[in-house]
């Protein structure tokens, strides 16, 4: 038997993801599901592989003392309440992103987990992706010096043709181009340039595709970062593109650049007028099916057998993007640059 | 005989690609050069294959009813000081980038050659770039629609390798990392997005590599755009960095996308997960022996032999683009956005 | 419920790409099946995931009320017999290629199925490939201008190791390298050129290699077209070659050509010494299980809800192609051009 | 001194190629220029590195003793006329394509040219080239099998800014599509089938640009070819196109196929779903600068030397491929097959 | 029914891909397993798709008279006596590599099966795989001449990522750095260098990485060989490297080069300075599933049933590739070359 | 004026390539030359741009004063000789490889060197190519960790279409495979392992090509190497093969391996399974005119004028790679490994 039983709230298609990846590990089984909707809970545990057993009633579910982590894959909107809710029931958490939509929401929900003492994974999965544990790796090996220009991009055209399209559209579901889907860039933005945020700008603007016209929303913007350490970030956003997907990544820094799989050093002596390249696997698709969570997760069970606090998606980590997320869109909202504590 | 006689101001590295790119026209040739340096006539015109009288004082070359056309390619600071001078002479206008320093120094430029009468062709010669001209001939076919968002960036290291590094590090020759080099890609940028600019703001950094201590202002910049029809645009100009030289273009709109020499349309049927690639020769120089002058001076011939003002780099082109450089260096020394009129 | 329900006459390999396909569709289930060797109706149904009846006589399926659609995927030669029976029982048609074998068997279908007023889908799904699709799109985007000069050719060499080798030797099968398999290249430069073929020349030949011997008839030939419009096109088919599937296509206008996957346009600006290139998935299989059967099917079952013939496959441009195809073989046997109507 | 004398006829943009090539090869210098324009001996003597006469009657020319070899570089129609004349003077020829317009002049060719029992080169230079000696080694090895079919092709827009555009869209000086240029892709074919021409059939066409209009003839053709031994060949040549030059080779043989520079062969093992590449320097450029005719006259010295024809290109298998182009475009022209004796 | 019955010894991970590729050909199935673990033979049965008894003694599985064939899938350390039990049982033979340990156990094992009669495929599968086919055929066509050098290298990882490392390690069972798994390397350097060897001398070293640090025995080593023929070969094997696996062949001979894919022929005319590229499947991989076992056991099959031993992988083969591994791994530890008979 | 002046010993296609590259540094021209055939001081002038005293007796030379360095470019058998005598005249030198033929020879060299108090430079230029600087600094920032093998060949085949095949093939000039080209290769791979040789054993072998025939020794061979830390090494060389210029490193260290101008590090987080690659310009050619001369005099002169011996091909260093030649060579001809001092 594994260490720790894992119950998830919500049923859709990130939480399959979740469930694979949670069994996939060495150290947890989910055991538990809670959905609104009614589920066989003999096909359920047939298709993931172990005995699951299902809940209507969150509360419930978080009653059961057997539970030790739940993974919250509910639609956005439900995420802090029910995280809280969880935290309260001395449940360690899994949370998709994002976690809030506000800087509000995000200082009750700190409080929460802070008082309840539970330990938290948030699904900023990308810094466990192989493009980024490489591109730190050359950044923590000293290839590129020290950085002072920076930017991670994320261009992915979700239109009809995507899952999420029918919710993600709303305002209150989706929020902006960055809170939906660019956070993912922006949160490794600031991984890279290491940092903190003192202000940052944003212009955000909308496709004239009718493919598009349902969104609610700014579906592309490009926000400038100004660091404390005086280096310059910036991070663009767009979900209303025709285009291959496209996780773009410049870094520049005194000893040299690096460009998504690309790079130079002046370290190595090679050819500056040649890119040398780096063999990753590149984030190249939205789809949650190919995403890191097994590595994200097995991290996160490991820290908990330790007692510690994840490496790299713990809540600090991604509290700060958040936060900067929050100052970015009221940015683009109001039309004036917006400083960060 | 060709028809039109140009003399050239300043004898330097760019003057020998202005030389070389008018007499290889078919409407030109170089008959005068005034330096302040003494220079061997004899030499000057074996060099370059065109008969060339050698000045050593301003005036004497404006007062040569002969010549037809100046070509300034002095240092920065002298570019708008002679160009008045030479307009006020009646002669047709060649000005290398930059056009001036300031917004009031622009004013009077225009004024000035706007009472003289006289045809201006600046220096962005990217325009007429094998690479943005089959951009431009991809829009205008209307493959990407309708643009709503679009970056155009440039990364050179301009370090003790390159000639101009001598002067370039001085803030009253070199400027601004916008205005010593990276003004090609916003001029691209706006060349792209068509439409006027209602604000930019912009943040300015520095590398911490002692190659570049010498420079005396931020040599990396990122300035965000926003346009008057709703679309916004981010344009990076680093001369730190230790990377190939690379003008990078994204632009995204209603109907695909373009990055680099890569494109996808919508309305060419082709697969939306990967780029198809347009054939064309990619801006990978700094070096001015390089770039598209040839092209370019033919242009502006054409035009004045028809009495009319040339096309993609007039002076109107070029002065919009000088103010939005000017607004963004305001805007990355005030820390607050600037709008345009 | 999906709205249409269809029959397959046949068994084979090919019927099951069409039964997978037409399943695959969110229109139409495959109900019945009609064949001459005794089949398990339980496994039948359970393979391809639908409820399935299995008839011995294809009377008795014709018979049944509730299928609106026949695919007809049974030998060559019984093509057209079987697709006459069942327009005559009023169903809609889909007909692998070929349809008949002679022009006179083809105008004896053509009145059947006007007079049945049935709807038809004939197999030339290849117009319907990512490729083709792509191609035409780039020809009526005006890319390429007006067409003077096209070939699409088809290699590829059906051996022993191809299941349809058994029967596709004998003359009455097969036919001729064009009609056993070259037709899709054919049917795919009409496509492209447009216009009405006024003559074609065609020569055949024979490779030397033992394992193309069984053969009845020429496996390979080249087949020239004039069009009214003054074009001219070519066509190769060869069936015992030794290489790599190829389905070769070179499009040469007034504005541009096309090879393959890649393309130039004067349209474009793009450097005319080298090829541009499409994002496509190319043909390059022989296997039906490759051939984009369900977009084709899809497109037929929407025209049958809206009672109109399907777009670019109805039988009005397969029987044009198969005149072209009847006009090439005999004027390959008989040594003449041949004219047509 | 090198043993053979060269005397050139015309001095344009082929006889340019011609000297620089002829004076690299080991065995020969030109000594003399016949032409109908003014030149300056000294001038001459001094571009080419070689001591050169200046002749302006060709009489006086082909009087020197001195002189073996003259080379025919003069309008296409004054080839044979010029090429007679010589003969008849005892020189040994080097004859530029095309030899001459009609099946009679043919005639009249060889009959003068046995009578004077001189040797000939006819510039059929692409036999010497990189690509056509490593395909024809593949033949040779047996790696293709016994060929069977066969198709060399000629892609090569020549427009105005093509030197040779000004004369050659004449009838009296181009001729056709084949004659022109396409003549070096049938002469290709037919060193490559290897065996003699039973009959052929062309058709023809026409761009609709108005950058060709100024073709008194038409400008793509394609002709198919039934060889004596059953194989079967084909030939396109079009150079009213706007692609880049492609010179495009499809052999299809009983071991295997070879499409430009890559091949299968059943010979050697290899994948049959991928092609092997063979390293060889492709036909890629209509420049005479980048054709082998070093290799091609450095094999006329050395058989002249040894009293022999040359090989690949002597007189014998250049009236072979001119005999077949003769036939093509008289089928074009009359719209029949043409059988050759 | 297939005609072979075939028993495997053992069952692991290489017993699975033996008796998948078994139930591959056309010619035997896998019938009875012997193993010292408890198995279920319903559930084994079913997942290879034949009936299969389990035996818990190997002498129960050998007085089996059905049994045709046995498969030796065991530890290394067990193959020589259980081939040498199953060869006096009158079974054919197929053997896992190593055969075995030393030169006795091989003079004994060689004897045994002479006595026996029976037939032997020692799995050194490599000669079947795609790449050293077409290696072999390139060398037989006369394509590289008479070679007088080459090498085969084999470079691959094995640590704890991989199965076998648990035990690979252990000096009995894994043996040395060339027995363990660069016996293919060396068998193919053999097979493609043909003659009989003279001497080698081996020098081994060992990684400091502590991921290696249980190796009981030098993993890297570097062999070299003289061959009676004059011509010289080399061997390096690594399986304490971090890296592709990598397959590394160089072969010289007096007519060309071959290096890996890529190869040079003087007989083909191709350029010199570039390589041409052979199509074929490059061993990438030391997984035993993509091991070419079904076309050697295919070979076996065939030739059992014509009685005749097999062609490339007969005991006399893999005997003196044994020999000459033996002879390296006594000069690796000697210090001294090492003669062989 | 130039610091230095240098007078070259020999005048023939390698003292070209010095000349060239002595007069390009910052620090040094060439103003003198020896050569026993009569030069024009002029021409020669003229043709290198520095003025140049010729001498046709070396002791005149080696009695100017104002020369400070010899370079010495003489046919091998003469440079030890000539060193010395240079040496004792208190010039400081360059040599050209080989440094001499036996370790005797190497000795008495390196005695007089020691006396006269002279610095020096020997011509292993490739130890300042891209690709080993790059090469050097992936070993020195740890990528690889501590290496247990590496090897580096040299292939050229060195035929009559090369000039030093005239004098190179004899014994007394060319002296082995390693000693007059492949000494390059074993000088890179001493320069990547940097222990101490401890044993070397070598095999040797020569083409069965008619093309090598003259030359008096093997001219392949190949050679293991044992390190006094416990790494092995190999180096073949071969200078009769027919294939692409191949200088092949291969280096496996305990953190990461690199293959060429390819690499793999566990340091940098990349995929194990696939190569990264370094941007560097490789060794592809034997042209000395390719070669890095300029670079390695760069740091001769920038040493003399400190004073110091210069890095990486001072004396020191390339008398240990001759003394491991000379030990490979014994060993290939004795038969016996050969131990080092």
């Amino acid at each position: 038997m594994k260490k720790f039983n894992v119950g998830i709230i919500g049923y859709g298609w990130v939480a399959s993801a979740h469930i694979a990846a949670i069994n996939a590990t060495a150290h947890a089984q989910v055991t538990a599901v809670f959905s609104s909707r009614p589920l066989d809970e003999t096909e359920l545990s047939a298709r993931h592989g172990s005995t699951i057993t299902v809940y209507d009633r969150l509360e419930a579910m978080l009653a059961n003392p057997s539970i030790d982590v739940v993974s919250i894959c509910s639609y956005p909107q439900q995420h802090a309440a029910q995280a809280m809710q969880a935290a309260r029931a001395g449940k360690h958490l899994i949370i998709e992103k994002p976690l809030c939509f506000s800087q509000k929401e995000l200082r009750a929900l700190e409080t929460a987990i802070k008082k309840a003492g539970v330990k938290t994974c948030v699904c900023f999965e990308c810094r466990y992706s192989s493009q980024f544990l490489a591109t730190k790796a050359v950044i923590d090996q000293g290839l590129l010096g020290s950085l002072h220009y920076g930017e991670v991009d994320y261009y992915h055209g979700i239109g009809p043709w995507y899952g999420q399209f029918r919710w993600n559209t709303r305002k209150d579901a989706g929020g902006s181009a960055l809170l939906t889907a660019g956070c993912h860039a922006l949160d490794a933005l600031l991984l890279c340039m290491g940092g903190d945020v003192a202000e940052v700008t944003s212009y955000a603007s909308k496709s004239r595709s009718k493919t598009f016209a349902p969104y609610e929303y700014p579906t592309s913007s490009v926000t400038i970062l100004k660091f404390k350490n005086g280096a310059v970030g910036k991070c663009a956003a767009s979900v209303d593109c025709f285009q291959p997907y496209y996780f773009h990544t410049h870094l520049v820094g005194s000893e040299g650049s690096l460009l998504d799989n690309k790079f130079h050093s002046m370290k190595l002596g090679t050819d500056r007028h040649q890119w040398s390249a780096l063999a990753m696997k590149m984030l190249d698709s939205g789809d949650v099916s190919d995403h890191p969570y097994t590595t994200q997760f097995e991290a996160f069970f490991k820290a908990l057998a330790a007692g510690r606090e994840m490496p790299l998606t713990s809540l600090a980590e991604a509290a700060r993007t958040h936060e900067v997320i929050f100052a970015a869109d009221r940015s683009a909202e109001t039309g004036k640059p917006v400083r960060l504590g």
